[in-house]
This record gives structure tokens, C-alpha cells and sequence, in this order.
């Protein structure tokens, strides 16, 4: 980066090994060096990125969600149009402005009972999860358990609270129930705890995962068991469309222990970072009296950002209300054409590279929903091969190993099919089928990628 | 609060001594009962909030704003109707859309020359705070620095990350530069070290205090031998008006000694929730080689919020668009009616109040801009004394002990003069003169107090 001249005449450099130790870590760099590969290749056909497909913006319309989110604030609340405006365009709540709605949807759509004084509107899902962390994690005694490989935006918010993360592995059945169990054990053993787990049961990212129905049961059981909480997060569920969805942990959970953390990127809009955390949780103790965890993540809230822009709340509540109050209704058709993509992806690699598979050369899982294919190479999938990849075939695709915790998924990587029309996918995978043929990654040549990694 | 029923059958409860201790910190009890009391009395005439003048809502025009922004990447930047609806609509850089806008903003209204790659735009003037603290404090060998009283948001985001503060005294001349001094010589002494000091140089919230330029190149020199950084709060800088507005100490800045945090909300709008860092340090050492402070303070926002609203950054672009790129210009309206409500609730004091100035029994500061008026009881003004001027004269205001680190400010309460009209300020101050010459004020009766509290 060319860096401009400044105000400054001598100044002052700071050494990044006195930043915090977050800004050091490999997963941010990791981030950061799959930001500039695709900067560098935008011609590219990407299946990296797990953003929405942008062809639904086209029908999206600011002025009119907003406007009928405001005729809601007038004719069913009867509000006046200098309270409408202050509700729009003045700091609000913490706790958010749509929350009625969400609660709403939540109810019609997951049968999830809570009242809206049990759900925080936050600045993306990603800072419902940073809420959440902080708010349980009290002290270096607490740990945060993922499921590995993880979402990178969990393992990120608890490095910068410093929050211990234990890694629990992936299998066959969904999570390696042993390890779990041995975790709690063992952190209570060190007169520690595991104080929640972070699972994303629908579809995970990266590993397209799906738990099954007696898998939610067993892990809602375990969490009782072990005393532990699970903050689930949703954000590819809607894409099973409503026929095929299993119930979410939250709408399993008896005794409260589920923290449910939404999205409206996927279902409404990226544009509006709107997120929010459902904490039905009774807080006991202290000079308070008893109040909904909601109301401890909202006063977090409060010195993190305040509120949430209540413009943005305002632009999806006008969609849920023009969608009888349904996510689902909203979101149905991106959920078909995610569901169509999956399939084109899947039925490409089929085409493709379908005589590489079962040979012990590559292999893929083949999820029912999400966004995400996870394939093993024969060599290893990192940011070198990438490069080659991308500049000599001509597609992109993530590195598994940026998920992974425990320096594992080397040799792996991750296919994204929301973010690609059709024919897109198709080309992209006909020039992947080459890529995966080139002698690179056929005969597992680890020399010439590793000297090219030295050069990058 | 009712509570209603949730799906739980037999709920965990969660104990508040097993949250993070930053939710038991009486500074976020006093501002949710703040918000009770102010709950409790709508109809009063509230001196309480800083939030801005809503009058000013009513020529605003989200359409109008987006659509002027959009012009400008279809103009200027040559952009096509898909890439900016991409632009609006789809996930950005963390790091922002608006730089170059604000950037400009700052060489035009300010004279600070920074590159766009040195902004970070922030889901409000509090997330960048938090972002910057977390950056700079490292280990919990960093202590940061604040001046006493403070701003609520930025003792809370040290909470919230478990960061040491250490309260600077205000004084006369702006600063207790001894206590200063002091306070980083003593945390060396102590193997820590003074690593930022948070100050707010325009009309400080809640004080109203005003750095003069010696104050101002003093305290750089400071940060220079002392080797620290100054995060320098601009929020209310703009009211003095471009006339009589002090050079901002980033733009005194030569060393590079300045992280400048900015707001969106007083200027433009509070409901797009829009602040900005900038931070044009470089940072060395590490893998990465050398970067902008900004580029860490992105790195750190992609795991709390991961981008602010683009759709809000939009809207604040088309108001600057719409004035020549200067917040200044478009925010002399507001700073000429705040500038005229401070000076009306000072005249009104005067009249109603003067009487008693002077006496030993109150006196107040008469800051020429900002948001607040200082004032001192010969009582206690607490939250029992605020509840009983909201039921018994209709008038609200609030407690400075809330602003205070060390239990101090127990006979101070902070005016605002943003949220009213000039009828309100006046006819608000006159019932304030009845509640001082109220016995339980005038007479410095602590016992009837003391048992309202025990009630409440």
C-alpha cells in the first residue's frame, strides 16, 4: 500500500508486538491475505466469498420499506409523524426498535415463544456474538468451546476479549461428543469451566454440517448436564426452505440454555447489519433484581455501539411487515436459489471432477442446504496454491485451514455457491476440474508450492 | 418489568456474579435508572439528555441522501448501477466507504491532512473508542488515562475490556498536569505505563470545559516526552462555529501523537449511527510489515461489528456531497441554535437563578459551547433528589457523580441545553429556580433525601 504523506514530521511508529495480541494472530492475517488475493484477481470466478447473491438487490427499495415501516409506527401504534421521525432518526434503545417484529417472526416461523423484551437488535450477528461471549465469560476461569473448524468471526470476538477458546472437533455424527464431555471434565478438573459452546447446527460455516434431530436433543441434554450454555447460530437455516427445516436448539430448549444469535445479512440485506441475540435467560443477584439476560447484553451494548442504527431497523422491519411478519415468507425465494445453486454446484463437481472422486484424490461432502461445499485435496490447500489457482485457472476459492483452530484442514478447502449465477458455477468448477488436474495438486508436488509460498 | 412466559419449563438461572463484572458496575446501574427515572416523567422538562435538537428531523431526507451519493458514484467514480447498488447493499470493507469523504471533510473544515486509507469509519463515535482502546492496550500493563469527569461511553468500553483507568483530575487551566505527570511516572515506577490519555479538548461532555491552545500544545508536548497517545473526542467541537472554533489537537499534531475520533451523530444525524477513528500512525514489526494504525483498528472492527451499515455511511455521503464536502457547512445551522440555547439557558439562570450565584448556596460554569451547563448544590443531587425535581417541578437533569471515577461530583448536576426549545429552556429553568429555593436544596436538608432513596 502506498502510503500518503502526513501531518506528521516525526512520527511516532508504533510497534505492532505492543498492539493487542488479537492483531497478531494468524487468523486476522490469514483474513487479511485472502482479502488482497481477491483484490488482486477480480476477474476471477470466486467461489470464496459466502455474501449474498447480488442479483437480489435489484428489487430493493429503501424509500418503500421505509415507508411502510413507518405506516405501521402510525396506524397500528398510532404514533405521530414528529414521534416517527424521532423514532427513525434519533439515538433509541439499546435493546433495539424491531424487536415486536423479530419476536414475531420468531413465533411464526419457529414456533420460538419469547417476548420481545427477550431479543437485542444488534449491529450485525457478528456483535450478538461478541455480547454474548462477554457477558457469560466473566473471568480468565471461563471458556468458550467451538466446534472446529469454526466461523472465523467467533474465534476473532473472543481473541479480542481474551477469551479462552476450547476446540472440539467435527465428525461423522455432527461433534465428537467425547471430546465435549472430556472438555467440561477437564477444564472443571483446573478449577475452570466450559461456560458456553458456540454451534451453528444448520449448515455450519465452513463445513456445510447439519445436526441431526437426535444430535439437538443430545447436545441440549449435554448442556444440562455439564451446565453449560449454547449460543446457536442460525444464519444458514433459512436455505433448508420451511419444508425441510429441522427445529432450531432454541425451539427444542426447555430449561433456557440457548442463546439464539439471527442474521437479517442472508434473509433481507448485508447492506443494513442487522443482527440480533435472543436471551430469554432470567439474571438473578445483585442489586438489580431479576431481569431477562437481554436486558445485561443490551447494557453491553450500550459501550459497544450505543444502538443499533434505527434507520437499518427500520428498512427490515418495513420487509418483515410486507411479508405478513415472516422471515421465512421473505426470504423463500433466496432460499431457492441457494438451494438451486447448491445443487448446480454440486452437480458440476459431479460432471467434472466426478472420475477424480472416490479415488482417494479428492473428495467432498454433499450438504442439503447452505452455502458451502468442504473438499479434500491431496496437497496442500493454502494461500500459495491459492494464487496459482487463481492466476492460472482463473477461480477462487478459502483455505479450510483459516477455520481450523488446531493447525488442522491443510489439505482442505472451502466452495462458497451463493455469490454465483448459474452459469458462473458451471465454468468456474469446468476450470477448477483442470486446476485439480494440473500436476501441482495430481501428483501432491508439495516442492514447487512451497517455493512459490517463500516468493509471496 | 412483567416477564412473560418463555418456552422454558425449568429455566437456568443465571447469577449476575457470574457475568462479567462490568455488569455489575453502579456506572451502568446509574445510567439504567437514569433512563427509569427519565421513563417514569415524559412529560417533564428534560435538561437530561445530550441527544440532538429534533426539530432539525424534519428537513431530513434519506431518498434525497442516497440518491446524491449515488450521483456521485455514477459521476465522479464512474461506477455503474449494479456496482453501486453492490456498493449500498452488499458487505463493504471494514474499514469503510465514506473515507475519502471525511477525509476531505477534515482537510476542508480542519486543516488535518490525512490520507482516506488513515480513516475508519465506526458504527458510532463508540465503537471507535472501544476499537482504539483495544488496539493500544495490549496487556494489562496499559493503563488508560481519562480526565475526570468523563464521558460514560469511554469508562464503559474500558470496562467492557477489562482495561485499568486512571482518573485525571479537570482543573482551572483544563488538566491537573501535575496529577498527569504523575500518573505516568508512578505507573512506570510500577512497571505499567500510561498508554493513551482520552480527552474531549471542545466543550467536554459533561463539563463543558474548554482546552485553550497553550493547554492544547502543552499536552502534546506531554504525550511526547511521556510517551503516550491522545485520543481526542471531537463531538462538540463543532458548535464554537468555524469562527471561534481552537485548532484541533490533531491538526497541532506533528509527531503523529493524535487518534482523532469523530461523529457523525451531532453533525449529521444520531439515527445512522455513523463515527469515525483516524489514525495515520504506522505500525511496525510482525509479519505484516508497516501499515496505518487504521488498518489495525479494521482488522479489530471486522470481529466486533465486521462494516458499518453502508446504507447509513451513504446517506451521511450525500450530506456532505450536498455540502461541498464540509461537515462544517452542513452543520452551521445546528451549531448556530445550539450556540443559541446556551446562551439562552445561560440568561435563563442568570434571571431566574442569579439570585442565588454567588451565595456559596450554587454556582454553575458559562461555557461558550458544547452541549452543558455544570452545576453545584449545597446537597447531595442524587437520584432521590432527581426523582423528587421530576415529580414535584416537572424537570429533569442529571447527576454528575455518574460521570465521576472516584465517587466525586456528589453535589453536581449536569444541564443540557440540545433537546429543547427556547420556551422549553426558559420555562424549564424557572421551575429549577423553585425547586433550588425548595428547603430540601436550600436548606441543605440531607434527611428527608435519605429516606426518599430508601423508598425508591
Amino acid at each position: 500500500m502506498h502510503i500518503h504523506s502526513t501531518t506528521s514530521e516525526t512520527p511516532v511508529q508504533l510497534e505492532r508486538s505492543e498492539l493487542h495480541p488479537a492483531l497478531g494472530d494468524s487468523l486476522m492475517e490469514a483474513m487479511s491475505f485472502l482479502n488482497e488475493v481477491m483484490d488482486r484477481h477480480p476477474r476471477a470466478i470466486s467461489f470464496a466469498p459466502g455474501a449474498p447473491f447480488a442479483g437480489f438487490f435489484e428489487q430493493f427499495d429503501v424509500p418503500a420499506c421505509l415507508a411502510r415501516y413507518s405506516r405501521y409506527l402510525a396506524e397500528d401504534k398510532g404514533m405521530s409523524q414528529d414521534q416517527i421521525r424521532k423514532r427513525l432518526y434519533q439515538y433509541g434503545p439499546s435493546k433495539g426498535i424491531i424487536n415486536d417484529l423479530l419476536a414475531q417472526s420468531l413465533r411464526i416461523d419457529e414456533g420460538i415463544q419469547v417476548p420481545p423484551e427477550a431479543v437485542v437488535v444488534t449491529a450485525g450477528c457478528q456483535e450478538a456474538l461478541l455480547l454474548a461471549i462477554r457477558a457469560l465469560c466473566s473471568s480468565p476461569r471461563d471458556r468458550l468451546a467451538v466446534i472446529n473448524p469454526c466461523f472465523v468471526g467467533i474465534a476473532g470476538a473472543a481473541r479480542v476479549l481474551d477469551i479462552d477458546v476450547v476446540a472440539i472437533e467435527e465428525s461423522a455424527s455432527g461433534i465428537d461428543w467425547f471430546g465435549l464431555v472430556n472438555a467440561c471434565r477437564s477444564a472443571r478438573a483446573q478449577g475452570k469451566r466450559i461456560r458456553a459452546l458456540y454451534v451453528a447446527p444448520d449448515f455450519s460455516n465452513p463445513s456445510g454440517n447439519l445436526l441431526d434431530l437426535a444430535s439437538r436433543r443430545r447436545l441440549l441434554a449435554l448442556a444440562e448436564a455439564e451446565d453449560f450454555l449454547l449460543l446457536e447460530d442460525n444464519a444458514y437455516a433459512f436455505t433448508a426452505g420451511a419444508a425441510a427445516a429441522l427445529p432450531s436448539l432454541k425451539a427444542l430448549d426447555r430449561n433456557g440454555r440457548v442463546i439464539y444469535l439471527g442474521t437479517c445479512a442472508k434473509t433481507c440485506l448485508p447492506g443494513v447489519r442487522i443482527g440480533y441475540a435472543v436471551a430469554d435467560q432470567l439474571v438473578t443477584g445483585g442489586r438489580q433484581g431479576v431481569r431477562l439476560l437481554a436486558d445485561e447484553l443490551a447494557a453491553l451494548k450500550s459501550m459497544v455501539t450505543v444502538n443499533t442504527a434505527p434507520i437499518c431497523q427500520a428498512i427490515v422491519g418495513g420487509m418483515l411487515l410486507e411479508h405478513g411478519g415472516s422471515l421465512a415468507a421473505l426470504s423463500a425465494g433466496k432460499a431457492a436459489l441457494y438451494r438451486n445453486n447448491l445443487a448446480l454446484l454440486l452437480e458440476a463437481l459431479d460432471n467434472h471432477v466426478g472420475p477424480l472422486n472416490g479415488t482417494g484424490m479428492v473428495s467432498w461432502n454433499t450438504p442439503q442446504g447452505g452455502f458451502f461445499v468442504r473438499m479434500r485435496l491431496p496437497v496442500e490447500a493454502d494461500a500459495a496454491l491459492l494464487e496459482y489457482c487463481a492466476a492460472e485457472y482463473g477461480v477462487l476459492w478459502t483455505p479450510m485451514s483459516s477455520f481450523h483452530l488446531n493447525g488442522g484442514g491443510r489439505n482442505e478447502l472451502r466452495l462458497s455457491c451463493s455469490y454465483l449465477t448459474p452459469d458462473a458455477i458451471d465454468e468456474g468448477i469446468r476450470r477448477f476440474a483442470y486446476f485439480l488436474r494440473d500436476p501441482r495438486v495430481r501428483d501432491g508436488q508439495r516442492q514447487p508450492v512451497a517455493a512459490e509460498k517463500a516468493e509471496a
